[in-house]
């Protein structure tokens, strides 16, 4: 029913095909726009709820910042304005007058915020600032794909400035172990953290680390990304402070973010030929109660069962949905939710009424194996339970998808195989020009030097040259 | 120490000195544009939590649109168009070249939003579409004031789609009903809810609803708006269903909206000489923890109880904040957290410790008569109980003063008087031609036909004519 092209046959097409029939979101009328539509809203939210209890409980405050930024801002850190002033969108009328000077709409937020941390700090006092934001940036990529590049996106955009350049290093670690944390244990996504190279570092960082995931075509995505800018940001916006002894230093600055480009590693890592599977802590609904009745005296004994099992769920906070629709036969709703990815679904019919008990599947294991009957005692806690078993076997699932995906050839001949299709983690001593020649050649790009690493020493791949660390190269979202 | 201008001499001045004393906003870069700190975005993420409860029990899910709209779109609704062109943000340039068709900077989604809604509905299933959308819009204002008037601002807008003109009715009433439950329990401030006047109505609507509030200075401001949109944009924008009957109809669509505006209510509605004055319900914190300690020994005693009690309180769900700034003395403190109206306030010395009491202020009432000393046991429900009684003293304390400058004149020369100073009741007949003319003689608008109507009829205080309504007249932000 759901009609989308096999994962296995393109996997492109399934993609693309499967963000707009499950309904999460739409094309805008602007070319590389995208509406999010309310049921991928709700997982944002869901998202956004569970990123910003961790920002708060790490004294992080939300503000917000205008989306207008004046040109001269983008020109005053160097290879800032070099990375980003290809995508710009550039607000040159107002109030029916052309502007003295043309307004930039935010592609990220490092300068206005550059401009209001120099007026907000004078002294050791006023430091660490720990502000996020939650809004949307624009970047005006030419290839889009929804959600995972589109010329707006929504993301939130951490900015801190600090008095010393360890507190800047101990909260650009701590925010990227943050984004970890959500990716495992929230979204079942297992992610390798670990530090960008040169070429892929943020335009003004000094360091840029990253979480990394594999998507369920064996291509890498990023997923989560947090900056070290030094003083760069802090020398070009004058972000000064006077010290304990009376003089003037310049801050520490960092920014991290994270955006609706989640969604897209949530669908490529779980989701299967019969659409999404959602990860029961993020999903809007954890669970859909089927109600099966052909007529209205099966109807009237079904009904009020369902919504009782409804309310008893929804009780201990369970997130339930009852689809009562009349018109829709109960084999057409199984596939529906099984699309949309509901992580488990409760069927009740006359006979389940008589015997006290609900037909309960899981999204996650298709077919009568994944599919048991239960009884409505203590239903509430059963579906916990499930949900639970859910969560944790979608991210056994995944890392063991990972790992078997994840090489370490032993030479560039076996690299070029096997970056074709997965992971390659290889000992790393080369420069720029030569992480390019390989990109050119494989289409591969150093995903990460991993916070994990073997210690001692290798033989680069590709160089030859004695390395001191592994890298982990993929093929890219 | 607050350094503010009493707000009796200039009211204006007071209210722009205390939004940026008070911490809760800055001036961008760019002219007219509003930088929303730390404690004013709490402020607003606490009015968004409120609001957003009572959309989600009304069955409004959130959703995100595009904030970029083809110029095109903003001409196909006449009226539309004509209210929001001089106003308009355009971009004209995009990845470095210009644009076949420039964008706007959506004023409101109402356009976009008909767009949307004409692809997804088909059938009367389809039916209601209940989206609301939390995001920021800009319209390029000439006077400019924090949080009241900015070229950009923040608010949500919603906007649903119904079968029946009784539907859309029933929405557009039930939103602004929303507005004013929030007003009058979370804010504190009471409103008069009633229909706009067809010269202040929104551009594209058959009738819009607001409610109304009287400021510090006794002039009106517009707190929420819900405007019934008749099937205006439905047949601009081509929305269209199936009827049970087969047959192709129209779409009847609302939309409404709150902004940061509303802060600008609560901080003329409330505030003093001394600064703001917050209602317990959306304040960022409900109380504050002052320790007060001498030396070294005296602070080894207080700060654990001071701990303690802040663990206490925010364990039943307070929102308690410890300020345990040492480079700053007590009465210092006091001052501040004054001026940023922190609804209670509690000092602990040695002396309350010995004691096992604390000394517990409240900001509504400053001076002796609202300080009490409290024992430590309970101190929970002591405080809760206290924030309970401010909420609704304050918003006593709010409609005294609103009934206290509402007028019921008995001529026009009489009106042309209290207008200057309150608000004016009066029986209306009058058409566009006349309210114009008042506006001129009085600076005074009808700020809505209230919905409590005495009922009967009266003469029109402007042409001497019957009436069937009073209409309610202020000067108005």
């Amino acid at each position: 029913m759901a009609n989308l092209t096999p994962r296995a046959e393109d996997f492109n097409d399934w993609y693309n095909t499967l963000v707009v029939k499950a309904d999460l979101a739409d094309y805008g009328p602007v070319r590389g726009t995208m509406i999010v539509k309310p049921y991928g809203w709700t997982l944002w939210e869901n998202i956004q709820s569970a990123l910003d209890r961790r920002f708060k409980a790490t004294g992080h405050l939300n503000a917000g910042f205008p989306m207008f930024i004046p040109e001269s801002f983008m020109k005053r850190e160097a290879k800032h304005v070099e990375g980003f002033s290809p995508e710009l969108a550039v607000v040159t009328h107002a109030g029916g007058e052309e502007l003295d000077e043309p307004l930039i709409v935010r592609p990220t937020s490092e300068t206005i915020i550059g401009y209001a941390y120099s007026k907000w700090v004078q002294s050791y006092r006023d430091l660490p600032i720990l502000i996020n934001l939650w809004n949307s940036v624009v970047r005006w990529e030419l290839r889009t794909k929804l959600f995972l590049r589109t010329t707006e996106f929504y993301w939130q955009e951490g900015h801190t400035a600090h008095a010393t350049a360890e507190e800047a290093d101990f909260e650009t670690k701590q925010m990227l172990d943050i984004y970890a944390d959500l990716a495992t244990n929230d979204a079942a996504i297992p992610v390798i953290p670990g530090e960008k190279s040169e070429l892929e570092r943020f335009a003004g960082a000094n360091q840029t680390y990253s979480i990394e995931a594999m998507m369920g075509d064996r291509r890498a995505l990023q997923a989560g990304t947090s900056h070290n800018l030094g003083q760069n940001f802090a020398k070009a916006f004058d972000i000064k402070y006077l010290d304990r002894n009376n003089e003037q230093q310049y801050c520490w600055t960092t920014s991290w973010g994270l955006s609706t480009r989640f969604i897209g590693a949530i669908i490529m890592v779980h989701g299967d030929d019969q659409g999404l599977v959602l990860p029961p802590r993020l999903a809007p609904h954890q669970t859909v109660i089927v109600p099966i009745f052909k007529d209205d005296e099966e109807k009237s004994t079904v009904m009020p069962v369902a919504r009782r099992l409804g309310k008893e769920l929804s009780g201990v906070g369970i997130r339930v949905k009852i689809d009562g629709r009349e018109h829709l036969r109960p084999g057409f709703k199984f596939n529906d939710w099984e699309l949309r990815g509901v992580p488990s679904r409760i069927e009740v019919g006359p006979r389940d009424v008589a015997k006290n008990s609900v037909a309960l599947a899981r999204r996650d294991m298709p077919g009568r194996e994944g599919k048991q009957f239960v009884s409505q005692d203590g239903l509430p806690t059963t579906v916990s339970q499930l949900l639970e078993e859910i969560q944790s076997a979608m991210l056994e699932k995944a890392g063991r998808f990972q790992e078997g995906h994840t090489h370490e050839p032993s030479d560039y001949e076996e690299f070029k195989d096997v970056v074709k299709n997965g992971f390659a983690r290889v000992w790393w001593d080369g420069d720029n020009e030569d992480e390019l020649r390989v990109k050119e050649q494989t289409k591969a790009t150093i995903r990460c030097f991993p916070n994990e690493q073997p210690g001692g020493v290798g033989q680069c791949i590709f160089t030859g040259r004695e390395a001191k660390r592994m890298a982990l190269f993929s093929r890219a979202y």
